[in-house]
């Protein structure tokens, strides 16, 4: 297979010269912007996830697609790779530059081309931020469900690239399933229509198997999204929990009852406690664990199912159930959960956030796993899911400065990815492979499935060009990490039963 | 890029007999059951498009797994091409076999090896029929959602295939939203599991990529389907119209209310009557069309959407709504809709049922052009749809025995498909491009989208051997074909509006 990749990431291509690139570029495109003194490079150097930095070659910051057009053809010509790059808030350092290579940033790309409420759908340029969408749609009644956390400040463009996610991806589905057409440009400069403004296409699914990969396949130019109706209500529940396996079968039980909430989050008492410190959410600070349900549509059917979900969530032993008064207490519930993530940062200096999905039915026995991976690497460990579709987000707490446990934390986090594989899950949900966890897809993946992986990127990008050392690993790579691959419950967790 | 295909379907390589590749077959897998007669292949020289028939160059019956990598193995090679087939309930004719290829019969797979009610769902054989899935389930209280009208007899394979729809696709989805996982041969003989137990997997979407491939990249072995509990209760609305506009504007109207039907179907007055002669449904002879609207859920959430669907359909100007009384006439109204094919069937001696898709919005617009279309060739067409979703089946009316008609229907049947492209949508719905509609790919893509087909074909079966001259057609085919590639309504349709 191709090893181009890792012959670039690992800086091996000696032979880019900047100054080169730069006049190649300037000549075939003079007005294109162009980054290239160090100080101007330097706040590029990472994405959401700050703990890889990379300068890269040159920024380049196109404003029209015949200039994207004429850097990826430049690029393509002299073999220098290019990293695109939408707001940089991705977290598994999807965006992070090669030295090597060019960072193409699609931000300037921020217009917002068509609001259609007839057909339901708004076409966008890829830098337009996730909440801007839902704003120019708001006033005809109507949003884009996707709602990552980021929404304020990421890119629809980084969306796709990464299949985004969010709190209400269990009942509306992750970004894929909100897309109808993407418009593409290849490595070559090519450009290509994926998806059509019909709700299916013929031929291989194009549109599904772009989404999600991070960058390796082309780079996002137009994107047509659909629009939901703004659902008349939305109710929020708040259950308490005395343990932690009450709160994960009552997720189970909510689901089997036919219900499908807008959002399900989990919480356990770690963030719990962070969570309520930090926002005063007006959550209780003992509970083992809080589940919160959200429920949304018209007034009569939310009413209805917030009936149904209490009688669920006191049968499977809530001690408590609250239901928001009102939109400011609704407001407060998901503020403690939003700001978990910073809430826990408070209690140590340095966090690590994980990203696993596992089968909804796991969620018990991989909590009281972790827990004791937890003890065995003496690190803390706090627990937030998007319980509903099994996405967890363990939160490992560390000391960088103190000796050791910036490893022993990265250390936990693979083998809790590696447990997510053991239970049949996986070792990303929402925030993708990117350079984070390239590893752990030797995990994930055997080498006929990782072969596949790099005879499809060929056939969108024959000389690896597009962010090289992202997402798929070579086999090179996976061997130097130890082959680790899993299937099906083979790695070492004995107590672990199988679901 | 790759011309392999074409040369096979025309039967260029005259260097495969038949007496070898059996004899090869035996001595590799001697217990395997292989038909060499003609009057043993005859039976599956056509499936579901009896229009096109072909006499394979043997018919393989494998009932184990091996036996299929074996004679994937022996047929690569000796670069022999396969065929697979599920039941053979297919319109589109995916599973037509080859001159000079083995047509693999997956039909014998036909074990369900697990209901788990817990995880919500069921890992089956390929070659399991779609209906036993949910009979499975439904001890369970849970069934499978996609229901194509053949689910009695066609396989979840054939469904995997072709990534099957239903009558209910419009809330649940195609069969793409409603697996896990499936497992799957290469033309190498190699395994591979595509999707994971979890929601999301990492790396490219392969999962999604092969969903509706129609047998060009592997063979499915396993299918692991998501189960849903069986709705509480299931109600009928039969509204009728004076015309076929105001129809289309309430199928609009009520999805723009922020409902969404587990069915939502419409017919026009020629399917009407030619139902109601063959079922007795009940139908109103009179109306121009008729809205068949069904809603499902909890007992007080579906009385409530069934007033707000029915005011939203009077306010659109339906002249009567009837909820249907009891199940039994839920029933009727659903026989009229599921056996309109073969009532149209009974109004002329021959039939073509199209599969085009279009924006919901741009129905009126359509179904004006097609009835001008109709008009121009002389041939009578009825019209029945999956509304709520887009996706048109025109029945072609003619009679094969007048010369010349068969020639005009097959003009009829492109100009519509045609037609569907120009205003944004797609030739295929849910049947597939198959071996039909091979020459309309080259009008809904172009020539560097193709391409990137050919390329991610080659990826994952590099001498192009399974199922050649389906599905994706070659650049020189297009070519031949008169390259009529249109992009965003290029296509001379003056009188219609681009929506």
């Amino acid at each position: 297979m191709n090893l181009l990749y890792d012959a670039r990431i690992d800086g091996a291509l000696t032979h880019v010269d900047q100054a080169e690139v730069l006049r190649r570029l300037r000549a075939a495109m003079p007005d294109l912007d162009l980054l290239h003194s160090l100080e101007d490079l330097r706040p590029y150097e990472c994405d959401g996830l700050s703990a890889y930095r990379v300068v890269p070659l040159l920024v380049a910051l196109p404003v029209r697609l015949d200039q994207v057009q004429a850097l990826l053809r430049v690029c393509h010509a002299l073999r220098v790779p290019v990293v695109a790059r939408g707001a940089g808030t991705g977290l598994s350092g999807g965006a992070l530059p090669l030295e090597q290579g060019v960072l193409l940033v699609m931000a300037r790309f921020n217009r917002i081309l068509e609001v259609n409420p007839a057909g339901r759908f708004a076409r966008v340029q890829p830098g337009v931020r996730n909440l801007a969408i839902s704003q120019a749609a708001a006033p005809h009644g109507l949003y884009y469900a996707p709602d990552p956390s980021s929404q304020i400040a990421c890119s629809i463009g980084g969306n796709v690239a990464e299949n985004a996610g969010g709190v209400h991806c269990l009942k509306y589905g992750l970004t894929v399933h909100n897309l109808l057409k993407v418009e593409v440009m290849t490595i070559e400069g090519d450009c290509m229509t994926l998806g059509s403004d019909a709700l299916d296409a013929p031929g291989f699914d194009l549109l599904a198997l772009f989404t999600g990969s991070e960058g390796l396949l082309g780079i996002v130019t137009e994107v047509t999204v659909k629009l939901l109706p703004l659902p008349q209500v939305a109710r929020v529940l708040l259950a308490s929990f005395g343990t932690v396996e009450q709160a994960g079968r009552a997720v189970a039980d909510i689901i089997s009852a036919g219900i499908i909430p807008a959002g399900l989050e989990m919480m356990d008492n770690l963030s719990i406690r962070a969570a309520e410190d930090f926002i005063h959410a007006g959550y209780p600070v003992e509970a083992a664990a809080i589940l919160l349900c959200e429920l949304d549509g018209v007034e009569s059917d939310v009413h209805e199912d917030c009936q149904r979900v209490e009688a669920v969530l006191r049968a499977a032993g809530a001690t408590q159930v609250r239901l928001a008064r009102d939109a400011a207490e609704r407001a407060r519930f998901w503020a403690g959960r939003k700001n978990a993530f910073p809430a826990v940062g408070r209690l140590s200096p340095d966090y690590y956030c994980m990203d696993g999905t596992i089968p909804r039915r796991a969620l018990p026995g991989v909590l009281d796993a972790i827990a004791a991976l937890s003890r065995e690497h003496g690190l803390r460990v706090a627990n937030v899911f998007h319980a509903g579709d099994g996405n967890m987000h363990p939160l490992i707490l560390f000391d960088a400065n103190q000796p050791g446990e910036l490893a022993r934390a990265e250390a936990l986090g693979s083998r809790i990815l590696e447990l997510c594989v053991a239970v049949g899950g996986s070792i990303t949900g929402e925030h993708g492979v990117g350079r984070e966890k390239i590893n752990q897809m030797c995990v994930q993946f055997n080498g006929d499935e990782l072969t596949l992986f790099h005879a499809v990127k060929q056939a969108f990008d024959a000389h690896g060009l597009l962010n090289p050392g992202k997402n798929v690993p070579t086999l090179h790579r996976c061997a130097e990490f130890g082959a680790m691959h899993v299937h099906h419950g083979q790695l070492p967790f004995p107590d672990l039963e199988r679901f």
